[in-house]
């Protein structure tokens, strides 16, 4: 059976990474679909890659989906197959966290492989593209029919790194949150989920303060005057920052990892 | 009956949006080729937007073509899909008159619908991705062969938006037309079609002064020197200014929307 | 017989030249897919083009490759499609040595014609955009199963031009290689490959002096701390050089082109 293939990575558009990437894939499945979900992903930012898989998978058709964030590509760190408990997805990637978050979000990993010697490997291996040798050729064979179970050593699914991550927490009357990510609009992704929004106090169309800027909880971005600065839940049911037709980051001076402190009421 | 889907939007390349909206189109429309037409249109260029839409869609083979520029997403502007009098193409986005221009060179809609409540879209409808949630999906139901009186209320197609632009005029000697579009070499296209042209008594091979510096109409770049200025019609049939391997652009310091005065002859 | 296509280009990512390609060859060859190798060349860099051309098709299944970076497009250099000696590849693009790297590889060419008057073609061809009204319409209808000696007039494929390149060389007891390519993390690609590396007697392991920067040739990145300059075997075995999280380009100050000099044990 023929699977559709998502893939995602920090390579850029810039370079052929990429596209060497979808030749391989392209060769071992013809027939799948390969749906690029992004590789605009901060260089090395396993973080951002790892948010950014969670928050677009409910989107895509159950299928193989390969994550390529590899700051220690030829290092020590394993390659990796997993299969989710919930809608039999097959995620493939580095072992570094970056499919974590994804995973938990369909139930967790229940059948997972070390990769890094699979016989759907491209050979020779190089030291530094495994995305090429090793991630996509393997995507690209479970998508076109191959076993999980063939794809490499079994390995213990509850031995998959976790990413490690700071957290949204109150303080006093404040919420200290983070900046996760920034998008081409400037509007900032904070750590803070739907079902935490209320628990924090936060009430629509009512005023609080972002790290001393006045602002308030709205709906959407036209809620505002051009240039006001505005906190809502985005896109995703997560907690943004925008600022209708300009740039909330620009605004704010935040960077991602960046703490953002919001005083609701103020 | 399946059909081809285009897509153009301000979404860029460096974040997921592009991506999810694949993702949400290839589940619903799987024997769909959905084609990129561009996603590099300027932040909230509605103009920008409408412009490429129109040049671009004659190459394309008639099918389901959605675009997305939408500034004032989640305010109370029309989402709307409509059918063109020629070649049977369906355009889907948001009314603002980013459609409008395609819609007329292929005689006009005779056709529309609201799409913001459609049976096709995805629920819940965020405030801020109606990319994802309403045009995409809607697209590619209407690929899939969904009827377009089924995909949502109907409206006077008379009634769609139409956008408001600046038009190149003839001034006692000058032609003042208006910087479009600008592109990745520096090439500024000018609000001057082919047929206008002859009418406004520029000659080929006959010197020009655009904004007071030297150049001529030519055929193509390498008529003049590297870094000579040069008037010509470009592969669109449209009046454009270019530098031989350098930036035109760059050269008279005009952005999109500016003045460029050209005087005949001088 | 349907052919897959990959198309390679100086066209960027944030105009609409790639999508009208796309759209075109859609149309053309609707069964076929399309590989998008790289679209993000140097603007007219022939050179980095036929590079990285080279190097990325012995990972992609036999079929029409078209590539276009074209300085010269609407003068009088030639439009052109060959056949390989080897694997029965069809490449198509301008006749300015951007093919002569790939095409060599594969044996060279054992058949070409001239297609710029290719009854293939999308008329009326414009005098600035070839890659859409020749070179990518002539590469679908090939890939939709139109002869080779049908697509044009034929030339002899031992008149096709070739690229002109420095190249590395020893020098007293320094190698002088060149920056050929710079990727997005700043990793720096010399004119140096796999075969030539032991005869200039660098050794795994060992130091080498990088234009004046103490540096060793390593297997991967993360064989030096975090900011050394390392010298390794990139992932298509040409010499290349890199800074483990960081970028050699910046580091060195080089640009593509420039010269590098290497002193190995110093």
């Amino acid at each position: 059976m023929t699977r559709p293939i998502t893939f995602l990575s920090d390579y850029g558009s810039e370079d052929d990474f990429v596209g060497v990437c979808h030749a391989v894939m392209a060769r071992i499945a013809p027939a799948s679909r390969i749906v690029d979900l992004s590789h605009g992903i901060a260089r090395q930012d396993v973080r951002g890659g790892a948010i950014v898989l969670r928050r677009a998978l409910p989107y895509c058709a159950p299928g193989v989906h390969v994550a390529v964030v590899d700051p220690d590509v030829g290092g020590e760190r394993r390659a990796i197959a997993l299969r989710t408990a919930d809608e039999d997805r097959v995620l493939v990637g580095p072992d570094n966290g970056l499919l974590s978050l994804a995973a938990r979000r369909f139930g967790g990993a229940i059948e997972a492989v070390d990769i890094g010697r699979s016989p759907h490997r491209l050979e020779p291996v190089s030291a530094t593209f495994h995305g090429r040798d090793i991630f996509t050729p393997v995507a690209a064979a479970l998508a076109a029919g191959a076993h999980l179970r063939d794809a490499g050593e079994p390995i213990d699914p509850d031995e998959i790194v976790e990413l490690d991550m700071p957290l949204a927490r109150a303080e006093a009357d404040e919420i200290v949150a983070h900046a996760v990510a920034i998008d081409r609009f400037g509007n900032v992704v904070l750590d803070v989920e739907h079902d935490e929004i209320a628990a924090f106090g936060l009430r629509l169309g009512h005023p609080v303060s972002v790290s001393g800027i006045a602002s308030f909880y709205a709906t959407t971005f036209t809620d505002a005057p051009p240039g006001d600065l505005l906190l809502y839940e985005d896109a995703y049911r997560t907690l943004a920052l925008a600022v209708n037709r300009g740039s909330a980051a620009d605004r704010l001076g935040v960077a991602v990892g960046d703490e953002v402190r919001i005083r609701p009421g103020a």
